[in-house]
């Protein structure tokens, strides 16, 4: 549920901070700054006035920013210790269907991290995928004290951004959000590929696919919705599966068998969550194309 | 080793007899006949005239034909009691590498076989992978009698027919031969992709693939020799998987991490083992192209 | 100009016969039935009315509505004699452009039609392109009068159409309008081509390309607006040509000279004036592939 | 009429010098002096020695060499008072059907260019199109006269090269030549597109285009032979134009008219005249592909 920013700007000081307190995790002293800063024109201009609201707080206060922040996959997260948003983003990274083998390993690496740098490992996890988050993880272990805290503190705010993009509406938004899209075209017909059943997958290791969205071509060749839209894209390997063979087989076509093309893989990786993954597929039942579009 | 045509016509019978005599299994009779209508200009016309020497044969000995001939993984096979060349074209089916479980599918299915027609289940094993091979069999199953004998007949003639082709060089060669190749080519910079790793897979089932061949392009973006070559390609999905991400890394691109394009998946299905599948990949870091070319 | 359906729902029976009354070349009876079926929910509810009372209408009224039709590019056009959106159609199709020996080429054609037929040679010239128009003259030449009078008044409707179209706005447009577009990728960054020269020609023969529209690509690699729009697209040869080598250039590549492309040519044929020709260039500096898009 | 390397090893001085003397023109000298050098290994190591002897000439015979050269479509030229392979080589270059206005430009030119630095302009011709010749010529006049001697002096070596290239065969050849070659590939239907029409054109001006080549697919979709081979590839603009159109509706195909594909142009300049420049068209009747590829 959003709320617009005109509606926020003109709120009571109380409800500003009901609706934004959470924004930063155990920290409502920054929406009530900002609530006093008010009015803003740009959902964008209300994040920089949060931001210069941490950045001028004192070191204590801002360092309790950090070590007040739950860990990833932790004790905090599967006891429900933590904010609401924290479930939901941590849910998305598939940090709640952990195997007792991955939890360990978390378990682990949050020890490690919390014994050299005497804080929480702190990561915005909807812009990473599994894998990526693990490596992420390692190499931070590998880092200083200054650095991390700043790292720390700067995906602190990117975990604020996501959250207050979703929460109020106006103009000025942060553009937190990626896309990742598909349009088939079939070219032995020089028209768009209707009723083409295509699947996203995250490659989450050699041997393990998980389902990210199911979808069909319409009239256009394309998907009624982006396959990934309005949240940042997880950096991650995917890979979107196109029933080309069916798609020729609904036309009438007689295919060999086995067809010459049938399921047809398009992998691709993704390391910018917040950009534009456009990814057609233009083809007939002997070709393919694919390339990064727009 | 092969043998020039033209040596075969110059031998003595008895010479002629034990270079080919196993080309029908069990049945040398087919030599001893091909033997008295030399010489034959061409390879093919030595086929045909074994063909038509099988063909003439009285019913008791045709029927023998298929009767005496070795089951699929059967316990012959496995007793290693069948001649040398069905232990290598079982080989190359997989079938010498068959789970416990698949070898118990293939005697259920071999003894319903045997049961309902009274012949071993005969198939040029050089000519499917796994699935299709399984796949067959099954469809077999629900056939008559008469339709059996006659394919059965059939594919023992296929089976013959590739082994004379690698047994004796010379003019007319019979072609039982297909090809897998592929060609890397760089359009971001207008040349070759050299040093390309290429792995053909086959696609065994939803969770298991088979390493086939593993080559590395050269200057000419091609690979020394085809993927699969000198052989029938058996009928199977395929999958060339290129390392393009390290092709470009190679050439100091400083590409995303993970990068758009790394290795790339291209699947494709053979329904002629005979044919030429040149699956070419052209690519730059954010597009590829693939297509049956030639 | 356009009025509003509504705003000609509630007009005076005068004003809607001064608004629509041109849209039959000299036949103002239309309109006037037209009025009195008022209200119209749709244009297509109001253009059907006026198909309805012209099919309805006596022969003589219906013959007479071919017969004072204006010739092409004929004496009248060139006196002037003819409305005004007669005039605006010609001159699109270039037919107030003509040479000498064209005029006299038409005149002849025009002759030979009105000899044969007794009717002015009816085409709706916004639908095709000079070549097109040439030779569908001539094939008409060939038809019979029963024919040619099906035919000159189904062009006749067309024609009305397309100035309904552009006269009334409303629910329920007539689709009358087409589209040429076009879309630049980059695919050796992997992004759209920015800034990119296209120039979109009528090749009107061997010799001679007329230019139709001249844009440049925007940050999404589009024209801002598609290069015909907003009207039929006349049946004809076009050429897209694309620069290319100056938006490489533009980069700071070092091409070579000359470059292995520079200025694309995409030529394609349009042969539904009301289709969308969406024909995008996707490209490197040594690859590139067009293809029929939507 | 080609010579072996080691019938010229073998061969008196006379009959050497006979063959070879005007590799360099009127400079009979040059061969003289390979003459003693014999044998050679390779076609290269006699270039080499003949570039040693010319650069190990006192400065006089050097600058002679220069001298003596004829100027370009000059009146030796047409007065046929040069080599027989000078005449050849402008023929190639198209220099022997130059229009009035343009003999008097090139003549305009030559004298510019004698009166500047004392020399005949010399230019290896058969590595330009008409275009880029007279881009050269005109950007040589601006050079200094230290710089020109150097060039012209590469100039006559290269002429040389290509002559001996074209007289001698053996091991080691000096590679002069370059190639230009298609593939048609037909994407429907997974196959090579044979009886497709392909004709090469020198794009030589915005309104003048030479046909260089003409030929047709052959069954694997390729021509017999490239359409440049065996000499170098001028320098140029070319265009390749592909009947596609009729390809298609050879095969039956029920095509729009127009129709979207017909003659296909493929536009592609050559920078380096030893270079291979393999140009496919991959293609459907609603999309093509073309690269440079290998």
């Amino acid at each position: 549920m959003t709320v617009n920013l005109s509606a926020l700007n003109a709120a009571s000081p109380a409800a500003f901070v009901a609706t934004l307190g959470a924004v930063f995790e155990h920290a409502p002293w920054v929406a009530e700054g900002a609530a006093a800063g008010r009015p803003y024109a740009t959902v964008t201009a209300l994040f920089s006035a949060m931001r210069a609201i941490v950045e001028g707080a004192d070191d204590a206060r801002r360092l309790a920013l950090l070590t007040g922040h739950p860990e990833l996959a932790g004790r905090a997260a599967r006891a429900g210790r933590i904010a609401a948003a924290s479930i939901a983003e941590q849910a998305a990274a598939g940090l709640d269907r952990l195997s007792e083998a991955e939890i360990a390993r978390f378990e682990a690496l949050n020890a490690a991290y919390r014994d050299k740098f005497g804080l929480p490992f702190i990561l915005c996890v909807k812009r990473h995928g599994r894998a990526s988050l693990l490596a992420t993880f390692e190499k931070r272990l590998d880092s200083t004290f200054a650095v991390e805290r700043r790292t720390a503190e700067a995906e602190v705010l990117r975990i604020a951004a996501i959250r207050l993009d979703a929460l109020v509406s106006g103009d000025g938004p942060l553009e937190t959000t990626g896309r990742v899209s598909t349009h088939v075209l079939d070219t032995r017909l020089g028209r768009p590929a209707a009723g083409v059943a295509v699947d996203l997958f995250e490659i989450v290791s050699a041997t393990e696919a998980a389902l990210v969205a199911r979808a069909v071509t319409n009239a256009d060749g394309r998907t009624d919705t982006p396959l990934i839209h309005g949240r940042p894209v997880p950096m991650a390997t995917y890979e979107l599966r196109v029933g080309l063979g069916d798609y020729h087989r609904g036309l009438g076509l007689d295919l060999p068998e086995p067809p010459f093309l049938d399921v047809v893989p398009l992998r691709f990786g993704v390391a910018e969550p917040e950009g534009h993954y456009h990814v057609p597929l233009v083809a007939t039942p002997w070709s393919y194309q694919t390339y990064r579009g727009s």
